[in-house]
C-alpha cells in the first residue's frame, strides 16, 4: 500500500518536503496505539482542502511533497531510532525539509540526531503538556518520557511549551537548571506575554519544532494516550507555528497521536495542521 | 413511529412551529450517516429542560409545534429536494414557522425555494465551516458542497459566517464577487466586530437561518462529517442567533449532523439549539 | 492514494484477477456505511497470510493481481452502475477474472450487464439472507433490494442460498415462478443435502457468484447493514464456494459491509473469503 | 414520543397482542443499562421484514399488535413490579396476550402475579444462563438474580433451559430440591433427548415463556450483562419455542438487553424472535 | 480488589484524607451508569504525575489518603445512602477529610447528613450544570434530580456555580427565594466579577464543594449523562476551587461521572481535580 | 492497585495455584493493546460465578490462588521474557503451578524456560490460529510469531490445536519436519478423530498448554489481533482441555487477548476458563 499525503501522485525529484512515517510505538506505559498514528494521519489527508485560505497558498503545489513508504521499525528503542535516523539523513540528502509523522516521542530524536550531523547548534519548539525529562523510564533512557532530556545531553536548547504535569524529579531540573518552560497556566493568563516571551527564548535560531499532540488540549484533541486537561487550542498553537515560521525551521515532527476508532478528529487536526504550518514556511523554504 | 420534538403530544392546528425531519444524505463523500440525524435529534428532545431559563419563556408552550412524520425520501437529490420543498410549502400554507433538520446541507435548497415563492427577497445567514460555494462537486450540482452557490444563483445574498476552510475555486470567487464572509480567524480575533458587521450586512432583513452544525467547534460538536478545527462556541453562536432574532427571521434550518453511537453530544447540543432560538424568535412569532 | 489488495506492488499486464472497488452505497435505508467497504477491505488485507494453507496456493503469485483505483461515482444509481459495468468491462478486455469490492448489492448489477455481452448465458449463484426480488424500493428499481429482480428480468437465473427474511410479495413470487431458492433453515437442518441441490440447480453453469456478506451470521460478519440471525458459517461458506469453484466462474463480487470502526472482523473475513476463493479457482483460471 | 411494534399505527381494541415496556434496571450490578432495552426493540422494529417466510403468516395483521407507552417506574423494585403488573394486569383485561419487554429480569415477576390470579396453575419455561434462584441478592430479594426463586416460592414450576453458570447455594438447591434444569451442556450434547425431555417436562401447560437474552450464546447476542460463552443458538431457541407454541402459551417476555451503542444485532434479534413467535403462535391465539 | 487512589499502599492510620466509593446509580433517567464512577476515577489515577507543578506539593505524601473499598448498596435511595453516610462518619471519626467519589448526585446527601452533626452550619459550594431543586422526581424526594432542594430543607446555604438548564418549577423557586445562582452565561461575560460575587457568598464559611461534573463544558468532561453544552472550562473550575480553599473546606465530592469506553478524558480530569483541590487544601488540612 | 483473580483476598503460602500478570505487548504488527490483557482478564473476573456446575468444584476454595503484582516490562523482547521467567521460578519455587496472563504469545517462552530446567522433557499443547512458526519476524527471533520455533529449538514437542493459517515457510516447514499440527478445518470435519489424535501425540506427557484466544472463533472471542474466521467454539476448547487434565499438567497461559473497550466478552471468557480449567486440574494438583 503505498499511502501519500493527500492522496495525491508525487514526484520524488521536484519535492521539497518529505513526510516520513515513524510507527514507533513501544515504550508506551497506559494506552498503546501509536503505532497506527501514520498511517491515520495520511489516511484522512485527503478529505482536507487542498488549500490555504489563510495564506492564500497551495504548498503541495509550491512546494511538492513525499511521502516515504513506512518502515518495518525493529523492537529495540535505539534500533528504531537508527532506522528513522536513516531516513530523516535521506530526505535532508535529498534537500527536503523533513516532517516525521508519530509515532511516540521518542522517535524526535532521530530527526535531532540527523539534523546535529548538519547544524552545529539550533533549538528545539515543543509543544507538549509533558517536559519529557525524565532521566529513565521502564528501565529505558530511550523513552518518550525521556527524549527531551536527551536532547539537552546533545546540547540542544529546549523550549517547552503547553506544559500543565511534571514529575517532583523534573520539575526540581527545570528549577535548578532553569529550563526553559512555558507553563500551560501562564499561557493562559497571558498568551500575548507568553508569546513575546518565546520569541525572545528562541533567540537566533534556526529552529526545529516538535509538537506532541497532547500540547492541544484533549476536548479537540481526545486521541491521546494521556489525556491532560487545561491544553492549547487551535488558534494558540496556530499563533506559536506563525511565530515559528519567522524564524529559519529545519525540521518538524507530530507526534504521540492515538487514533480512535470512529473518531477521525485528532489525526484530522494533526493532517491540517501539518498542511497550515507548510503554508505558512511555504515562502522560506521556497527561498532557501 | 410517531416522533415529536420533546416527545410531547401535538395539535397541529395550533402549532406556530413546524419541526420538519428532511433525512437525505447520498452526496456525502467521507463519512455518511446524516441521514439519521432528524431521528437522534427527535430522540434526544424529551431530555432536555422543556424550559428556557434566559427567556424565561417556554415556547413549546407559547408558540406550539407540530413535528411532521419522516418522509422517505428518494435517491435522487433533485427528487428529494422537491418531496422536502412540498412539506416546507404545507408548513407555509399552515402559517407555521418551518424548522428543518438535516440531512445533507443539500436540503436547505427546499427551504429556499419555498421561500423564495412567498418573498421577494431575503438574507440567508449561514453558519458553517465552509463556503458550500462549489459548482458542481462529485458530478452534481445538487451537493451539500453547492449548495450556497445554489442559493446566490437564486439570487439571494448569503453571509457566511464561521469559515475556516474553502476550495482554491471558492476562494477566488469570494474575493471576485466580494461575498460575504466572516472568517472563523477574524471572528476568534474579534468577535464584536465580527457581529456588528454581521448586523450591518444582514441589512433590512428578512433572514433565513441555516446552521451546518460543523460550524461549531467539533470539541463542542464532534457529530459531524468533516471535524474543522477552530469553529465557533455555544455562546457564540447563541450571540449570533440572538442577533438574528432582531431580525425579521421566516425559517431555521440545523444539517449536517453526523450521529456518533454511544455519544449523544451533539444532536443533544443540536435540540437544545432549536428550543432556544425558539425561545429568541418566541415573541416575534406570536406577534407577526 | 493508491491501494492495493494484500499492500503489494502488482504488475497491471500480468494479472489475471481484477480487483473493482465500487464504493457505492445511496439506496440504504437504516444504516448508511457501505461505500467504506472496499476501501477497509483492501486496508486489513495486507495482513493476510499470503498463502493458502488448504490448497497449499499462491494465487496472489500464480495468477497476479490488479486493484483497480477506486472511481467516483454518481449519486444516481443508474449512472453509478454505468460507471462501475465500465470498469468491469475494461476488467474483461484484458482478459482478467473481475471481483468486485461493493457498496451496497445494487452494484453486482454492473457485473451482470459487463457479462451479459460476452456470456450468452451463466447462472448466478447468489449468498445472501435476502432474496433482493422486490420491483421497485424507495422509488427506484436501482436498488440494493431488487438487484436479483433485475436480474431475473435479463434472463439470469439465480440460485439463492441463506435466504432467511423474505417479504410477501417476494415470498409469492419465489413459490409462484418457482424460483430455486436453498433456505437458511433447510441448509441448517441438512447441509449436504442442500449442497447436492446447489449442485443440480447449478446445472453446466458458466456461474457468477455474488456474495451478500448478511449471507454469513451476524456473529461472524457482524459488519452488515441488516444483521439477520440465523445465517451461514465460514466454513458453510467455504464448501458452497468450493462446489462453485468446480464450475467454470466468470465473475465473482462481495458486496454489503458495513465497516465497524474497532473491530476489523467483517473485513478481515471478507478478505480473506476473497484471497481462498482465488486459491480454490487457481487452476482454473490458470488454464482458461 | 408514541413507539410502537414494527413502528406501525395501530388499534387498541382489535389488538390480540400486548406489547408492554419494562424499563427497569435499579438491581444490575456489573453492567447497568437494560432500562434502554424496551426502547431499542421498539426503535430497531421497523428494519423487519413484516412477514414470516417459515409459516408464511403475519401476525401483526392477523392477531393485531397494541404498544403500551413506556412507563416511567419508581427505583423501588417491589413498587416496579407493582407497576408494570397494572400494566399486565390491563392487558389481560383487554382479552390481549401479553409480551413484556423488559429491562431487568425482575420484571417478570409482575406478569407472574397477573397471571396467577387468573391461572390456578401454569408452568414456566426459562430461557437463561443463570437459574436466578438466589435468595436475596445484594439486600433485596426482588433482584433479576432472585426471579425464579419467587416464582418457585408462588407454587409455580419452573423448567429451566440453557443454564451453564450456578452458584454453589444455586446448585445445591437444583439437587436438593430435583428442580427441571435443561443444563447448556447437555443440550449441546444431544439437543433432541433435551427437546423431548423439555416436552415432557412441561407436561399439560399452560405456559409462560421468560427469555432472558443471555440463554442466547454472546456471538449471536452481544448486548446482555454477563455475556457467558457456551449459549443457545437462534435455531436452537426456535426449537424451544416452536415447542412452546405446541403447547397452550399464556404469556412471553423477552428481558435483560442491554443495548451496545452501534452494534444493533441483539435488539433487532430480540424483536426478531418475538415477531417469529407470534407466527407460531398465531393460529393458536385467533382461536382461543 | 482493592483499588487506592494513585494506585499505592496506603496507611489507614497516618491518612488524613478519605476517598469513599459511592457507586450509586439507580435514580438516572436518560442513560445510567455512574455506578461505574468511583471504580473508573480509581483506575485511571495510578497514571497521573504524583506531583502538582502548580503548587510544588505533594498531598499524597504529605497528607496521605485512605481509600475506602466500594460498598456494596441497596437499590433503594434512602438506604443508600444511609450506608454511605456510616461511611463517611467513620472517616470523620478518624479524623479524616472526606472526599466522596459519585454515584449520582444524590450521594452527596450522605455527606452532608455526617457533617451537619458535627458542624452546626455551612454553606455548600455546588458546582453544576443543573440546580437540583425539584422537590420530587420519578416519585422519590430522593434523586439526584432534588439533592439542592432536601439540602435546603436542612438548612444549608447553597451556591450554585454554573447553572444553564432549570425547570420552571425550579427557576420560579430560585426567583421566588432568592437563591444563589451563578448562571454559567453570566460567569461567561465576567468571570472576575462572578468570583468575587461568590466570594460574598460564601461568607465566613465553612465550605462544603460538591463537584457534578457535568458543570464542566462536555467538550472537557464527555462522560456526563446530561452533556449540557455552555459550561466551565478546567481553568475556570481550578479558579473556583483555589477560592474555596482561601475558607475551611469540610468535605467534597465529584459525582456524576458516567465513563465512556474508550475514552478516559472524563475520569482522568475528575482524578486529576481531586489531586490538584487536594494539594490547594493541603496547607490548611495539615494545619487544621 | 493489587489485583487478585476473583477479587478476593488470598494466602500467598496456601496457595497451590500461581496467576503471573505478562503484560508484554511490543512485537505485534497490526494492532496493539495486549499489555492491557493481564488487567481486563483480573477486573472482569469478580463478576464470575466462584464455583463450577460442571464439577460441582471450587478451585479457589479447594486449591487457593495466588495472583502476582503486575510486572513493569522493559521494551526488550529477551530481557522481558527473563523478568517474566523469573517469577514464573519462584511460583515454581514456592510449589505454585504457573497460569500465565499475557500479553503477546512471545510470554510463553519464560514459562517454558523455566519449566525446562525443572522437567527434563514435557510437550507443548498449543491452541491457536497461527503455528507461530517463524525464524525471525520484523528483526526479532523473540516476536509472538516465532514462539513455537523457539519451543522446537528448546527441543519440547509442540502439538498445535486449531490452526488454519500459515506462511509458505511455516507450511513447508511443517510438512517436512513433520511436525504435529491438528488444522482447523479437519477438526470442524471430525472432532472425534481428532481428540483421539491429540490423546496419542500427547503420549505420556507431561504436558504444558498455551492458549492463544485466536485459536477460538472470534465470533466467540473478538477480542483479538487477527480475528482469523473459522475458529474453535467454547465446547471445543473445554472438550481439549478436559482431555489434557488427563495428563499430568505443568503450566498453563492465556495469551493474545486485546481488549475491546466497551464489549467484555473476551476477558470474561478467558477468565471463566481459567477457572473451569483449574477445577478440571483440580483432583490433580490436589494429589501432586
Ligand atoms: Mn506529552
Ligand atoms: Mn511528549
Ligand atoms: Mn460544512
Ligand atoms: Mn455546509
Ligand atoms: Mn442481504
Ligand atoms: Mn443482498
Ligand atoms: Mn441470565
Ligand atoms: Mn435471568
Ligand atoms: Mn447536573
Ligand atoms: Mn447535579
Ligand atoms: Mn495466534
Ligand atoms: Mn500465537
Amino acid at each position: 500500500m503505498r499511502r501519500t499525503f493527500l492522496g495525491l501522485p508525487e514526484v520524488r525529484e521536484k519535492a521539497r518536503v518529505a513526510l516520513i512515517p515513524a510507527p514507533y510505538d513501544a515504550t508506551t506505559s497506559w494506552r498503546p496505539g501509536t503505532r497506527e498514528g501514520p498511517r491515520r494521519i495520511l489516511e484522512v489527508s485527503p478529505y482536507l482542502e487542498f488549500f490555504d485560505e489563510e495564506t492564500g497558498s497551495e504548498p503541495h503545489r509550491n512546494l511538492g511533497f513525499y511521502t516515504f513508504p513506512e518502515p518495518e521499525l525493529p523492537v529495540d528503542p535505539e534500533k528504531a531510532i537508527l532506522t528513522i535516523e536513516s531516513l530523516v539523513c535521506k530526505a535532508l540528502d535529498e534537500q527536503k525539509f523533513p516532517v516525521l509523522l508519530g509515532g511516540e516521542h521518542t522517535v524526535t530524536l532521530a530527526a535531532l540526531r540527523a539534523l546535529k550531523e548538519r547544524f552545529s547548534s539550533f533549538k528545539i519548539l515543543q509543544i507538549d503538556a509533558h517536559p519529557d525529562l525524565r532521566d529513565v523510564y521502564q528501565e529505558t533512557p530511550f523513552s518518550h518520557a525521556c527524549v527531551m532530556r536527551r536532547a539537552y545531553e546533545m546540547g540542544l536548547e529546549v523550549v517547552a511549551v503547553g506544559i500543565r504535569t511534571a514529575s517532583r524529579e523534573e520539575y526540581e531540573l527545570i528549577q535548578r537548571e532553569k529550563l526553559s518552560v512555558l507553563w500551560a497556566r501562564d499561557l493562559k493568563r497571558d498568551f500575548e506575554a507568553g508569546l513575546a516571551n518565546l520569541k525572545d527564548l528562541l533567540g537566533e535560531g534556526p529552529v526545529y519544532v516538535t509538537l506532541d499532540l497532547d500540547g492541544f488540549d484533549p476536548a479537540e484533541a481526545p486521541g491521546v494516550g494521556t489525556p491532560e486537561p487545561g491544553g492549547l487550542t487551535w488558534y494558540e498553537v496556530l499563533e506559536i507555528l506563525k511565530l515559528a515560521a519567522s524564524f529559519r525551521v529545519i525540521g518538524f515532527d507530530v507526534v504521540e497521536l492515538l487514533p480512535i476508532p470512529g473518531d477521525p478528529r485528532t489525526e484530522y487536526l494533526a493532517a491540517r495542521l501539518i498542511y497550515k504550518f507548510l503554508a505558512y514556511l511555504e515562502r522560506g523554504l521556497r527561498t532557501s
